[in-house]
């Protein structure tokens, strides 16, 4: 059994790098940030990193009492280690991460996707406690997933498993950009989705709308959000027809997995009711009846601004 | 470590229920089916079984030699051990099934549903042998699937996960009768979806057909088969369609689980590359980059006679 104290969860994101030491109990005693986009190789930004927490390591008793370094990544993969083609970080194609992690650290170390990180954070410490089936569901610029089955994550055959946010809802429907493929749940759940949700219904009639006095360059989720709450009719139906794709989706998931509980994690998850009460009309209309009022929709219990160290740790136990 | 040299499988289906003894290898030493309308009760059922497998089990050294009683049956749960609101079945809408056979046979008995049953056989004695991540798809009347990740069947919170052929492929498309929900897998790519799209596209146009000539009532998915082979351009435009609408699907399996396979049982799965030219293409069009060209689609290898008895028999190994 392992008997070392903390942990180091790091999480990558396009713009910025977050870091701390976790303890077993999930609590976070230092953390720290930089910015990803400065280092054109991954060595260096890993040895920024190491020079910030090398300090912290001694104090809290050198890396003898730590169980190594849990890393969170777009496109990281469990299994092989490596970042794989992930769109909007800098450094190539296949950036071998865990290698480059425990070349600096001397420290064992994991990685896997966001989500999924997202996914073992609520697992350990959150909402999925007691949980050994469920699903995790980010919803920010993206729509991310993490899996747990018979108590463990979904890795698939080779670690990269769990897309949902790319499964196909509408066949033949609005086109994805990053990935040139139609109809996929991203291209209308995500917060990139909402904003073409809203200029389409915009473009498609003359009815007035706050939105309209919004230049669309700038047109942002969280703006739709505050446009709806004070009632403007156009913005409401862009979160029941959001909220709508998205029941869709969460009943296959459901009639997939049987889930205990779908975790919702992420921005546009924040919008509360306002998407979850048609998302739960559509998945009730989509389900078969046996699987009906099983399924709790949940949020995320994690503070957003740790919830990533967290998990990352949360990899090393 | 059990010791037992055999065990017994049961596969009750809605006409006729078979069964059989089978050894740790996976041959079936004596097999016989009686008809599962003909008993008003499940008592009634295993009493007969019972009364015909007594002598063998004898002859095979005694229920000390057997390990239990694997019972396949429609919506059987494995984690109740009860058949669950079965619409074919005669004996209401919970069955206590694992109870009767365990009070009948003494032995320990372990149910699930036809689908698991055949990823159990195909695990343990067929084309996944070496597989951890795979999904069995049966195309029949209806259809079914089972899951196996991690090296796992999925079950879910309460035994009913991978009803992959009621998930929603096209929202709001046609109308699945017994469900009254819309645009689900198994309304479009069951042998009765297959059949419903030839009365749809003989419908739509005047357009020569070898299926004119065939009573709408009479009509059955082996028919529009053997009018593809012959050219029949509408009956192959029949296999097109269920294969682009199978691929859309099988392209969210796999971005949901990234298994090593996705196999294929039962009578349409016969239909071969009329089915899975267009099943693949379609596939290829719905798949992010990273699994194009990872994931084998595979027939059966158990011969369909025995596989669900050899299937249910290795529940209890």
């Amino acid at each position: 059994m392992k008997t070392e104290k903390y942990s180091i969860g790091i999480d990558v994101g396009g713009t910025n790098t977050k870091f701390g030491i976790v303890n077993r109990n999930g609590n976070v005693l230092f953390s720290s940030e930089v910015v990803t986009s400065y280092h054109s190789t991954i060595e260096g930004l890993m040895l920024q990193i190491f020079e910030i927490l090398q300090p912290k390591i001694n104090e809290y008793g050198g890396i003898r009492e730590f169980a190594g370094v849990g890393v969170g990544a777009p496109n990281a993969n469990y299994l092989s280690g490596h970042i794989e083609f992930a769109a909007n970080l800098p450094w190539g194609n296949i950036v071998p991460l865990a290698k480059t992690v425990t070349a600096q650290f001397k420290l064992p170390c994991k990685v896997t996707d966001d989500a999924k990180v997202a996914a073992l954070g609520e697992m350990k410490y959150g909402v999925a406690k007691s949980m050994n089936d469920f699903i995790m569901i980010t919803l920010g610029t993206g729509v991310g997933s993490g899996i747990v089955a018979n108590g463990e994550v979904v890795y698939g055959q080779n670690g990269i498993a769990g897309e949902l946010g790319h499964t196909i809802i509408i066949p033949n429907g609005r086109l994805h950009p990053n990935t040139n493929i139609r109809g996929n749940l991203e291209s209308y759940c995500s917060a990139t989705g909402v904003c073409i949700t809203a200029l389409e219904k915009l473009g498609a009639s003359n009815r007035p709308s706050l939105l309209r006095n919004i230049p669309s360059s700038e047109l942002q989720a969280k703006l739709i959000y505050d446009a709806a709450i004070q009632g403007d009719i156009i913005a409401n139906e862009v979160f029941e027809f959001t909220g709508e794709i998205l029941g869709i989706a969460f009943a296959n998931f459901i009639m997939t997995f049987s889930p205990e509980a779908i975790i919702l994690f992420g921005g546009l998850a924040k919008a509360g009711d306002l998407l979850t009460k048609p998302l739960m009309k559509s998945m009730d209309k989509n389900l078969l009846k046996i699987y009906k009022g099983k399924v709790n929709i949940l949020m995320s219990q994690l503070k957003s601004a740790d919830a990533a160290i967290i998990g990352a740790s949360a990899l090393m136990w």
